[in-house]
């Protein structure tokens, strides 16, 4: 079982070769048995009373997975929407058109950051969202006061009455490798209800996608030994916009977060020591009030500030320091979180000076800690030349390390934070660092490099007619008619291209050569012979149901690692990436073009 | 009563010039009388089970204020934090530090968009958020989950039993304009309760700030008798983010949304007509299933589709274009969205030709609504070189309006929108347009020009003594200890400098002569002698409860329209902009410098 388990693999001749990378690569992303089903019930978690502190970590995991997935943010509501669909709502009732059916497709026309490959992220928020969607009472009378007064009672009653049951949602699955023009989300049903659906679908899908391709990227910009941390949450644009970002930056290859909230909810891996604020709460050695550590096998109570006080001495000489010029308040706070957290030491060391104080401070603990027992974790840099001194660091690490006869100091792993973006992790790669970790926040979340994507949600099929959308910008003219979406891959796994048809085509057939088409361009065309095809969409929405068993982020996330994994390196790479061909069957490139040129008027020259 | 009815006026004793400008601004924005103080409760109007569709709007309204006052969005809770912050808590109440009297400082360090200027924003759902703040059991449960094991039953305890009664936060105003360094929120309370509020606070500030000062960087570059709306929820990050962008753009000056819910919850005026996708939705003027609409004075029934295609020809002679090859589809939905709306037509021209096909059509259409005593509110241009359309279109309105006998036509609306940034506004003012209203989404609620804003929350005492981080970084050190701000002016009214001071100096006096001081600059030193002085803290929180009547959102808008007519022009002009001065007393200098001196190691050369 894989994620295409309901969409056909189309010709089952594949060769070994192209059948094996491309089972492999499924498989080893959706696993059916652990994919769950999205609930309508209230989770239990959150309604359970009395925290039950027995329970093991294992049970609380599986719960949150649960509750992820009946989630949804308190402003996801069906007047979480422009003005003007209600407006047309009401065009399209009063002119007897609203139970007339549409398709509505969902996509965007260039990706973001430069880049040639977006991920698809959102769908689950867009399901839930049509799974629940209810006009409030009190919405209903706010409409009432905002729209005309001739607008009818039986309207508004309509609306109150407004279920999203008669709508089908297909989509590709969350997670997947997308390109312009190619429609992520295709919605059909009453035009009433489409269009009702389409500016909540597009907040859903578009920054969800956008922060989900910037971790990608993030992630291709690192080296693959690197871990990556989400620590935006400060930064981002407003409370969701960082809860979403920690959800996203995760899906799209990021190991972790320090958002607490988002660990709960989306059960993702959580991260984080001290602050400069706790470093500066302490003045000196005097201000602990605890002292003592028990040692972690004899039990036995340890002096431990005394310990430190003496271990800086002997870090100093190593060193070639003066113990005396380090900030005695940054030892007591590194010694104090030591206490706290004897397992769990990873100091903070740029507060006063990193090679001077935070480093020697940090050693002297991480080695008095040793003396009771424990291993201290690491150090996190927040401000300077990264690249330096993650460097400098790791010397003295070693330097340590070697004169304490104590080899596991060499490897204190170095946390690196301070504004980091896509083009810092590029160049500290090249420059050469020590750094095992890196926090990155602001550009991250709120995506610097392009802080939208530009998802929009067209008209394509109106009563069985397909309507196209043209616009003195050719860029905006819309692809018409419902239509299929096809990856058709090459002799070696790699996919060729995207090929969209008219609904009723033929599906591509292996080995048989398909003229493609640009969706523009007479000139640009190609045949294209495939190896193997897949159908990219999946039925999600129907008769009031989600139809698809809905994975879990962390399956997302496996996907679309692999996605990427098996996609060119070319279409990947940071400068100047190849562009992924996205085309149409000659069939549909004539009919578009036809309808076309027959709804641009014709002028006349004086 | 004016907002700093409880901030002294520190000197009585003000020129009558200064004095008059001062009041008339603070008394046209924040008029005590319908100022509104938040409650606990649920609002009434959420809970109505029933709309009751009798009430009147102006009751509605009412009830939509008191409603923003207590909505917030469902993840604004403690977890929406990172770890470290509960890290933290953990080891200051191990170390029994916990209760320590801690005060930190909110503030950033550099104004947005390269501009000199920003409004504080977000200070209403901070208090929301202090005043709310409870952990649900859940919580605990993931937080024991997450923390290592022998983390102590009795913390997890008294982290179920927290709530911020203990703490005071001061603030400047919502709404205020201010600038690099001065602490826009100071709290103090135990170190464990402040330190637990870091990141969800400045989540709140940052973002609301960062979109309120974008608006009004827009506001300013656009003419002043230009309509600005904020059209970008379908581009803003997340659902959230969405609504926060509409609620502080709206304070920061702009004049309406088309976001409903935002209209619901802030009582913003909201906007809109119809999309493409109307227009796409009819092919021929046979598609129109209700043809008809009634005259507006006599009731009676008048062939409005044959009105439309007969002043069709009309148009068509006067602007000498093919009445054939307007396309039929577009102005059937023009007619449709009359007959739907007949006081409300604003049509969407651009989507097949605006001059050869959308403004025939809407010209027409408004024709026969004129013939049915009705008045057509304009159009609506989404792609094409704006400046160069409106104008043309302009310039058709007048000719069609006088062949007519209409002169109103003249004075259609003319809405734009696709893509607008502020640079395009400054670009549209110089070279001339008929642009009405502009309609501006990604750009505006996603601060595509700098996508965050760098708010930090510093401890700067603790236990009575002052605290300060020093960095490799010089303008990351802190400003340390307790102070208080004050806004100095001059004879002409306007702001001379901020000047913080220690706590317990005296406060500066009108007439006398101060040494105000650069705060990292030894040499950057300059003398001023206010004409008057406001304090600019007030209150908020204490004792457990909101300690200010706290302004509806449109008083706050006042407010910062007039924060910003009343700075001095060349601190607001967009190209290269005066830096306003933010300055330290001379003890505070002196002060911090020895504190910083004293915390920085010498290193010793070899």
């Amino acid at each position: 079982m894989n994620i295409f388990e309901e969409s056909k693999v189309l010709d089952s001749h594949l060769s070994s070769e192209s059948t094996t990378i491309e089972l492999s690569c499924l498989e080893s992303s959706y696993p059916f048995s652990t994919v769950q089903q999205l609930s309508r019930t209230t989770p239990e978690y959150s309604s359970s009373p009395i925290p039950n502190f027995d329970r093991c970590n294992s049970q609380l995991n599986e719960k949150n997975t649960l509750m992820s997935a009946s989630e949804q943010s308190s402003v996801v509501q069906p007047l979480l929407t422009d003005l003007y669909q209600i407006s047309m709502a009401y065009a399209y009732w009063k002119g007897n058109k609203h139970t007339e059916m549409a398709t509505f497709d969902l996509y965007f026309r260039k990706n973001p950051f430069g880049g040639e490959y977006t991920l698809f992220a959102g769908l689950e928020e867009c399901l839930k969202f049509i799974r629940d969607y209810k006009f409030d009472p009190s919405d209903i009378l706010y409409l009432r006061s905002v729209l005309p007064d001739y607008v009818e009672a039986e309207f508004f009653d309509y609306l109150l009455n407004l279920n999203m049951n008669d709508i089908k949602l297909y989509a590709v699955p969350e997670g997947t490798v997308v390109f312009p023009r190619i429609p992520l989300i295709r919605v059909e049903g009453p035009i009433f209800h489409t269009q009702l659906l389409e500016t909540t679908l597009l907040n859903l899908v578009n920054f969800a996608s956008l922060v989900a391709t910037n971790a990608a990227r993030f992630r291709q910009a690192a080296p693959a030994q690197k871990v990556l941390l989400e620590f935006g949450l400060r930064r981002a644009q407003g409370p969701d916009g960082g809860l979403s970002a920690s959800k996203y930056c995760y899906l799209g290859g990021f190991d972790g977060t320090s958002n607490v909230l988002a660990g709960k909810l989306y059960d993702i891996p959580i991260k984080g020591t001290h602050a400069h604020a706790y470093v500066s709460s302490y003045e000196s050695m005097d201000d602990l009030n605890e002292r003592n550590l028990r040692d972690r096998i004899s039990r036995e109570v340890r002096p431990f500030a005394d310990l430190c006080l003496q271990y800086l001495n002997e870090v100093g000489k190593i060193l070639n320091i003066l113990p005396d010029e380090t900030n005695k308040g940054e030892l007591a706070a590194f010694a104090s979180y030591a206490i706290a957290f004897p397992t769990n030491l990873l100091a903070l060391v740029d507060t006063y000076d990193v090679l001077k104080s935070g480093l020697p401070n940090f050693l002297a603990v991480a080695r008095a800690l040793h003396e009771c027992n424990y291993k201290a974790i690491g150090l996190r840099l927040d401000s300077g030349d990264l690249a330096y001194l993650s460097l400098e660091v790791r010397k003295r690490f070693i330097e340590t390390g070697q004169k304490f006869g104590l080899p596991y100091f060499n490897d204190f792993q170095i946390v690196a934070s301070n504004d980091i973006n896509e083009d810092t992790l590029i160049s500290l790669a090249k420059q050469g660092n020590s750094i095992d970790t890196f926090g990155i926040g602001t550009h991250l979340v709120t995506c610097q490099k392009q802080a939208a994507l530009g998802c929009v949600y067209k008209l394509v099929e109106l009563a069985g007619i397909p309507r196209i959308k043209i616009s003195q910008d050719v860029e905006k003219v819309t692809i018409p008619g419902r239509k299929n979406l096809y990856r058709v891959y090459g002799h070696d796994g790699k996919a060729l291209c995207d090929l969209l048809t008219k609904f009723d085509e033929p599906v591509p057939q292996k080995g048989v050569k398909i003229l493609s088409r640009h969706p523009f361009s007479d000139q640009r065309r190609a045949y294209v012979t495939p190896s193997s095809v897949t159908s990219l969409y999946k039925l999600y929405w129907a008769d009031g149901e989600i139809k698809e068993p809905l994975p879990a982020l962390k399956q997302i996330r496996e996907y679309a690692t692999d996605q990427l994994l098996h996609l060119r390196t070319d279409i990947v790479r940071d400068l100047n990436p190849t562009p992924y061909k996205v085309s149409l069957t000659n069939d549909l490139f004539n009919f578009m073009h036809e309808l076309w040129i027959r709804s641009v008027p014709i002028g006349e020259l004086n």
